[in-house]
């Protein structure tokens, strides 16, 4: 029977299990002959810093030392988040289901932004409010939003199983599709909240490191988030050592979708970019089931989000961009495409020193000074 | 007269006068236009960061608010250095040849990185120790190499002049065969060792602080690259108010070749990308002659070598990549052309808020909560 197939229609824990069971660390045999590949570059040794880093990398996941990623797709899952009655948002909820269709037009910042890098996208309403029309949008709704974290769970375990199923069949379905590496975004108002709650759980880290201003909160508004999140955490219990039930109790879909995602990318070997607070987030819970995860991770651009330096710190990664971006939507996802591409063409492209003829021999080509046009 | 050949035929201080008074600040009305446009576009303020601000900028460069960027060039000077004699370099002297036939055979880190981001690239000599052939490569040489600054000045004030006359040149080149945006790159073996100097007398700073290990030195090179830099100054005694001066004393002739292209770039309002502590070094002088030159530039990848930020700081610049690159050759400048276009994009192509229907209208759409598929 089909993985796929079989993923959706099997939401169980006993299904989670196998996907996070089927993940397997990096090659280090691979990576070794990368290494020794790129120490025969004609360059300074290590001179290409983090590309150098992330071209060996990309070798550990593939088993080959020479790779191109050149069918990037980009994920964006879209839910609402019941914790915007509190008024931790700056945003009316309403933008959730009009900027998922904006996804759909390719008119957002990560729509323009992928088109520009050569990137596809996949737009997934995992629980958006409202009908959204089906063309362009795959939709896998599980309710029109979760519940609001301030009074109970935000939704039940059944239900977290069933987003993170969402994800893994994405990730699959991307595979399957050809793409050879992915990134992770969101569309959700409310849900740098839900994030803040769930990384400050994982890590024990307080509320208030963890808790940033989203998309634009004055101090009376970031207060009442603060607040909220440490409600909706003692009021909740979510029990830290089990990283389902803290998606289900003050996470939400996108979240758990995307923590599916990255479990599947782990299992399957596709590198897959973090990107945002989010994304980093719902990496961190995909890295505590299963650790080898975080090898097909590659973060980004540094969000300006407090909470995401913890988030990416925990799990190992270090962003490569700086560009003080706090959109969302995985808006950093394509140019770290373009990072990683670059980061191949130096391992596939560049000369070696015996082509390039830098040695001993080739002083003797060197002419006695001759020119003195001035 | 046309402009160009006129400077090619006098490299006269009058004739760098004539290039660094064209230069004019910021269309402070098109940067207006900018950044309401931006505003309006479908994304919380601000949230695409130094991507809005790029955009902006570009907008005050060419005083249009959309710009595309579609024509990229890297400009990479070649010079070799007297002062390696000193045994201030990790590399031999022959390797500034060799590789800058490896730049125009495209097989060096530049090479593949301008490839794989659709930039071309201007090989130029301007002054490399040995018979270059002639094919791919601008020929501009002054010398084979600059004269060993601990034992006297680089080059003459006149050689100095035609260094930026080369690099005034080459960015008037560019432009005049249609590139939108030039980034500036080095080949030449010695020239952290210029660079740090030239560093060190414009802001007063220290050598310690100024010089790095280069492309690999071992602590005792390190302390003799030092202590060459401390003799070279005390020696030359270049006037820091004189930056024409300073390029001469102890700089090179890449150095003032690039310095040279910064301020043509700005008088000609092309945009111009600044990589690593070389290239930031020229921009530094250049902003030194022409504050306004400061406008038309932009900082790449944070070097890794210490006194790259000291220079990218003084001029006012950030880096928008984290790569710990340290190669030369302008191999950061592709990438950033990359990041400069997807600036573009979300100024050109986003749609904005009336496009996007967020507004309380949409509110109306929004469905009752209906779905519960779990």
């Amino acid at each position: 029977m089909d993985r796929l197939e079989w993923v959706v229609s099997d939401n169980t824990e006993d299904s989670l299990g196998k996907c996070i069971d089927g993940a397997r660390p990096l090659d280090e045999k691979a990576m070794r002959q990368a290494r020794s590949r790129l120490l025969s570059l004609v360059k300074p040794p290590g001179s290409l810093g983090r590309l150098e880093d992330i071209a060996a990398r990309l070798a550990g996941i593939t088993g080959r030392v020479r790779n191109r990623l050149e069918k990037p797709c980009l994920l964006v899952f879209c839910a609402d988040n019941g914790v915007v009655e509190e008024g931790v948002a700056s945003a009316p909820q309403s933008v959730t289901f009009s900027q998922t269709i904006n996804l759909v037009k390719g008119i957002t910042g990560a729509g323009v932004l992928a088109k520009v890098c050569g990137s596809d996208m996949m737009i997934v309403d995992v629980g958006v409010r409202g009908s959204l029309p089906g063309d362009g949008i795959v939709s896998r709704r599980l309710r029109g939003g979760t519940s609001n974290i301030a009074h109970g769970p935000a939704m039940s375990r059944e239900e977290a199983l069933a987003a993170l199923g969402v994800g893994i069949e994405m990730a699959g379905r991307a595979a399957q599709e050809g793409y050879d590496v992915i990134g992770l975004g969101e569309m959700g108002i409310g849900n740098t909240t839900t994030s803040a709650a769930v990384l400050s759980v994982l890590t024990g880290a307080d509320v208030s490191v963890c808790t940033g201003k989203g998309a634009g909160l004055d101090d009376r508004a970031y207060r009442r988030k603060q607040e909220t999140i440490r409600h909706a955490i003692a009021l909740n219990k979510p029990n830290s050592g089990d990283p389902v039930d803290v998606l289900a109790k003050v996470g939400g879909f996108d979240i758990a979708a995307m923590t599916g995602a990255y479990l599947e990318a782990a299992r399957r070997r596709i590198p897959v970019v973090v990107d945002g607070l989010i994304s980093a987030v719902a990496a961190l819970a995909a890295f505590r089931m299963q650790p080898a995860s975080a090898g097909m991770m590659f973060a980004s651009h540094a969000s300006m989000e407090p909470g995401y330096r913890i988030a990416v710190e925990t799990v190992g990664l270090t962003p490569c961009l700086q560009l003080e971006m706090r959109l969302g939507e995985g808006s950093g996802c394509p140019l770290m495409f373009t990072v990683m591409q670059a980061a191949c063409a130096v391992m596939c492209d560049m000369g070696t020193f015996a082509e390039g003829r830098i040695d001993d021999a080739y002083m003797n080509r060197l002419d006695p000074e001759t020119s003195f046009s001035l």
